[in-house]
């Protein structure tokens, strides 16, 4: 088994403005390659802290405002899940880069901004699952430092056409995807297209679109993607979702298609997780909903995807993210980690490891 | 003397992605009104850590990741300024809901994101210098919160136009600014009018052009916006700007008809404060500027203010923002500041009190 390494760099869904969805992936144990971003709503700034604290130990706790400012990072956790406070393994490239000296031989020692940067221009590809501001920002902010070591961005062609008529245009952000060499090159994809990674050429993804819900003006559907990551070493795989709705309200059948396709092509105990969006707890009133998941679609789901391998779900680890920080008594993820652990054992979907993304923490799945 | 408070909600220019700029206004230790804000790169988030961190006292370290991960704020602000960590007066409606009560009688203890949000609902009226995503992204990012109190939001007929194209338009962004009742009411606001705020209704608002630079494809100006508010009691004055470039620098008169305008209908001790980007400490390369300000520019700019009134700027509080935190061996922000003080000394500008913006924050100017 590779399997994977996943650094939350963000998992909110707003409308806290950061900590925005953001994952880093990697291989894992890998100190031969950089990483590949799905999603781009936090960047930088938490490479940078990440750095500052690495090392440091400890589980730490967990900014929350709610019952409690903090809480405990098991409340949001599996505790049969492998979590490490911070990134994982370094490149030896930026482990060496991390390396502090005494400041006095030839080697420089590097503050916490070139340690943070370092990481950062290892992102050799950004996976965008749609362009919503949430899920692309980071990635403009940043857009000044990565001169020196472009990055592919890569989406739908609906999305790739959004970033350059609506974001770089020289009105919402300067124009860095024309000329000759811009530093962003923007790779469209297509629906069920593979494509190996320049990152980790063992990495071959497929590019799934899914419904987001319609447009308020001419209630058309908007859509995202969702992106399935296989190892080609051994088959070890990773799908990771942008926002979504269940098919049992888009009336389109686009998670089961995935769900027939993972079944279908992957053994599984290849597939070694799945991160999901579900941006509230069960709702009364569904047409807030808003293109998104509630536990029970979660749920749902996920029952779909057990009978399509005809198995329970034993040992699957599914990381929920883009949770909506909205104002309630208590911390929403929590109530949403406790509705779906509830709901999967009323189900029998088997024994599921639920997770939340908790920011600048890393999962070994 | 009336004077203001001034919160920063975030002062950077990027390239991190986090307390991008936004400033929170109300008149100094007003419990009566609300507030207003100049750009909206922060939001949300930070006003709910500042809930819950209000009352804990102490000046604090300032993150800084350069030289040291933590800075004294001694570091960034003038010696003579009164500056308090945390937001300052609350409103009488706010400052109830921060009194905790024993949480058995009939009143509701309130979470850190209530309180947070409470603060955010009093801000009825946002001034967007321009809409690059850095001055713009939380305004978006935090809408869904907004339906129940909605907010005004104002800027050039150019600056309202391209959030309705390229932000909420059902792309970038669910519109939210059509239809019967929309939550945000975007407000065309022409270059030398005034308006009188909602939100305190002693201010008189001045909305001046600057210029930002050129279009990356077409070489076109790029405009960008500068506020002046006026409280009609005393005529306690601040002028707020946004991203900009020297005249000397666009060739337009932009900026010496603002120092004209100022001279002309605001006496000198009047004239609490100015916010004035300085993006970079000087460069020896001009050619990146990239439509912003260097510590030589705002130097050259200020000596014009004082030969307008005619007198030395002394007194005057010059808060600096906008600053890029690029990668180098100490925090720019020390750098610039150092640089200012240096040159200000050097052209005999008088004993201005030079600040940098730093998150959390406010000053009483």
């Amino acid at each position: 088994m590779v399997g994977f390494e996943l650094t939350v760099l963000g998992g909110f869904g707003g409308p806290w403005d950061g900590g925005l969805q953001s994952f880093m992936l990697k291989p894992t144990g890998s100190q031969e390659y950089g990483y590949v971003c799905v999603d781009a709503g936090t960047g930088l700034k938490e490479l940078i802290r990440l750095a500052a604290t690495r090392g440091i130990g400890g589980k730490g706790m967990v900014t929350s405002y709610y019952e409690n400012d903090y809480e405990p990072v098991d409340r949001f956790h599996d505790s049969s899940c492998k979590i490490l406070c911070g990134i994982g393994t370094l490149s030896s490239k930026a482990a060496d880069a991390f390396e502090d000296g005494d400041g006095k031989g030839q080697r420089k020692v590097l503050t916490s901004v070139e340690k943070g940067l370092e990481l950062y221009h290892e992102i050799g590809e950004v996976f965008i699952t749609h362009c919503h501001l949430d899920h692309i920002m980071a990635m403009v902010v940043n857009s000044p430092v990565i001169y020196a070591h472009k990055k592919s961005v890569l989406g739908l062609p609906l999305t790739i056409e959004v970033l350059k008529e609506h974001v770089f245009n020289d009105k919402i952000w300067p124009n860095l995807v024309s000329g000759d060499e811009p530093p962003f090159n923007l790779i469209t994809f297509k629906p069920y297209e593979s494509y190996i990674c320049n990152s980790v050429p063992h990495w071959n993804v497929t590019c799934f679109p899914v419904s987001h819900g319609l447009t308020v003006v001419d209630r058309k559907p908007y859509y995202s993607t969702a992106y399935l990551f296989q190892d080609g070493r051994d088959g070890d795989s990773l799908l990771v979702c942008g926002d979504m709705e269940s098919d049992r309200i888009s009336n389109m059948s686009h998670l089961s298609e995935i769900w027939n396709y993972l079944a279908t092509n992957i053994p599984f105990e290849r597939v070694r997780g799945l991160v999901m969006e579900c941006s509230t707890m069960d709702l009364k009133d569904e047409s807030h909903l808003y293109g998104h998941m509630s536990t029970r679609h979660v749920i749902w789901e996920l029952n779909r995807l057990k009978k399509a391998y005809g198995k329970p779900l034993d040992g699957l680890n599914v990381i929920v993210t883009h949770i909506k920080m909205e104002s309630l008594d208590k911390d929403p993820r929590i109530i949403i980690l406790k509705e779906l652990r509830e709901k999967s054992i009323e189900k029998g979907l088997g024994a599921i490891k639920f997770s939340v993304a908790i920011q600048g923490y890393t999962h070994f799945i």
